[in-house]
């Protein structure tokens, strides 16, 4: 018998109707012979409904404790209302919060990590020949206070709920029908791709890519969980995510590229002029780290004025600017660099793909795409399955779809939106 | 050192403003060098808006379960608010489910009763000099499974959590000063009662009377837990209920009467014509019990045209009507009656206080004064410290008013009702 995990985001259940939508596709998964667990997100606006709550109450930032325990009431109400949705039909369905479906956390309030995932409680359901609904995105610590997890959360709940149950495949149901080639909201004509390895998968949730949570997505790898992404509106299959890739004749056409990631929520950072010796990046880099801002790229170039200094830039969340720029500041005159610069609103641009391992070329086009666009490349960094590019974030949108259309990822139709948000 | 526990209600907690002023209420108390629990309802219309969102998923009667999990999502909410409230006066709070609070209870979903209460985790906030705030109504069954008290859930969990932690006092917060002799949305000269005995208090809550649940006065009396019901709006003394009366001096001038209690939500039964035979009430009332509706009161008469058969009156919750005139309509045929009679929207009158015990003359007083009103008795029952009668409902405001008067409970000035809902 196969054993699934479904996971449905707030937009899949925003209300009455989306729930029961949701419950009929549960019921005829379950009808069909599988054996089914639900992992469910709060509806819609809740949450920022409640955090609208506890901005009434607290001006300044709530404690985090509280800050969960409100936040975990949202997924109380949508998993009730879905398990009610279900036995609607007939089949048996119970609920379980975090604490009950046994996701054991650290204490970190509102971005709590996974220690330990013991779900009894489900598979008794399971076994009982029941549908079980596990809340996303919350556990209960080590000392027995509810926690979250942060964003992202959900998809982290399906995924490890899906290795503790070793469930055959986790689904992530959302509202587009799987992963593209990019964004079709920038890129009409992204096409949907049918499968990805967990590497590139990792690679575009790292580098801009909304539908999966970059967190999920190393869960995924780590325990070796199939994925499958796909639409809660069609029953179409939607784009598999699979640990390596089956050496079958398929792969051998393989595309070289398997899609291009966007992101615009950086920013840069660049202390100009710093006296060249050992160590100055280390101690640039490290007291951005310290500070508690994570660096995203790092670029470090001799400056052209003057041949003994050079200069340190890195990206970095854009909400993050002014601490990162505080942090810099702080070693202005130890250092004796000559000034802190900070551009917000950049552009990230990834290409990523296994094929482009073997093929030295890719680069280069890339390069030559984004010269015909007129886009000035203003940073680049490399992994082996992927190279990003930061630009002007006024070109970015243009930059993606030249890079689509170049490397020939453009489908014959249009991309098919649902629900209007692309997500 | 004092340990209060303070329970406030939804319309207490109703708003971020009013969740705002309850926190500065407990910061006082708890800087006045008190120990502080809070009990604390859903916020307002919270569980009514539940409940509509479950209506809209199920057309029936939800499962329960999965109700009890999503209306446990409201108290959530509101204690995980009043603790970042609290903590906003600097004064460090932490909030506590049912089932972190030790609450368990049988596994009778939506009217679950408690079992135990094993505090641990209030009792060690409360010793690190921090306010506990325990979400009141639910519970965790000896299944592991979220439930709910159903009717005054809150009041009970309140009493319960003072019975356990060995408090001082439980304060019941509402939106009125105390208990009336009368209430003041009917009787404008009702008087607050300063102090009641908790066997008069158990017979006004049973009888009608809205500001304290039965089940949570018979377990402050069955735990000697005193109680303290007073307003959220002002600082002045509520009424004081007590496990008997102290033998002071003050006693010898006790009233006589502490208060009238009404009930709008009765009906009644009649079974007209049974045939005169030992056993007759025993078989109509126990085919109503088996029918789950609770019988308030019982008159057994024999009939004044035939003097072999007799009638059976007994008043039942409204909303039973059908279901307990159905009980007894099976019983038709082999009992011999004549016919089922039901009277919706009956009225009791009920007048309560222990000073009655040693006073002959309550009954006739009573009597005479709805006589004087106009108002016809159709029920009489009594107990030491009450009686209660039955009236048609359009006589019961009116009747209440001319007994209020009639034993001098008035007051000089009309009642102050706050927040406009007299509850």
């Amino acid at each position: 018998m196969t054993l699934l995990v479904m996971k449905f985001g707030g937009s899949s259940v925003a209300d009455a109707e989306a729930m029961r939508r949701v419950a009929q596709r549960v019921v005829a998964t379950h009808r069909a012979g599988n054996q089914v667990a639900v992992v469910v997100s709060a509806m819609g606006d809740t949450t920022d409904e409640l955090l609208d709550l506890a901005g009434q109450i607290s001006p300044g930032p709530p404690p985090e404790r509280e800050l969960d325990m409100l936040l975990s009431a949202g997924e109380r109400i949508s998993m009730a209302l879905l398990a009610m949705a279900i036995e609607q039909h007939g089949v048996p369905a119970k609920s379980f919060t975090g604490a009950q479906a046994g996701m054991r956390t650290d204490t970190a309030h509102g971005r709590a990590r996974l220690l330990d995932v013991q779900p009894e409680r489900v598979r008794a359901t399971l076994d009982a020949g029941g549908v079980a609904i596990v809340a996303g995105f919350q556990g209960i610590s080590t000392d027995d206070d509810i926690t979250t997890l942060g964003r992202g959360g959900s998809d982290t709940t399906a995924v490890a709920l899906a290795a503790a149950l070793d469930a055959d495949v986790c689904e992530i149901y959302t509202d587009v029908d799987g992963l593209y080639t990019a964004d079709p909201r920038i890129v009409p004509t992204a096409r949907r791709v049918t499968r990805l390895t967990i590497e590139e998968t990792l690679e575009m949730a790292a580098h801009g890519a909304k539908i999966l949570h970059l967190r999920a997505v190393e869960y995924a790898r780590r325990f070796h969980v199939p994925l499958h992404v796909r639409s809660s509106f069609s029953d179409k299959e939607g784009t598999w995510i699979l640990v390596g890739r089956p050496l079958t004749e398929d792969t051998m056409e393989e595309p070289i590229i398997s899609g291009i990631a966007h992101d615009k929520s950086l920013g840069k950072v660049t202390a100009v002029g710093i006296p060249d010796r050992p160590g100055a990046a280390a101690a640039v880099v490290g007291a951005v780290a310290r500070a508690g801002v994570s660096i995203d790229m790092i670029v470090q170039n001799v400056s052209t004025s003057d041949a003994h200094t050079s200069d340190i830039s890195f990206t970095i969340p854009d909400t993050d600017g002014q601490t990162a720029v505080a942090a810099v500041r702080a070693l202005q005159d130890e250092m004796g660099f000559a000034d802190v610069l900070y551009t917000s609103h950049v552009g990230k641009l990834s290409l990523v793909g296994a094929g482009m391992r073997s093929n030295p070329s890719v680069a280069s086009d890339l390069f030559a795409a984004l010269a015909g666009a007129g886009v000035n490349i203003e940073m680049i960094s490399t992994s082996e399955i992927r190279i990003s590019v930061i630009c002007d974030q006024s070109d970015l949108e243009d930059a993606v779809r030249a890079v689509h259309t170049a490397f020939e990822l453009d489908a014959e139709e249009d991309a098919v939106v649902y629900g209007g948000t692309g997500r």
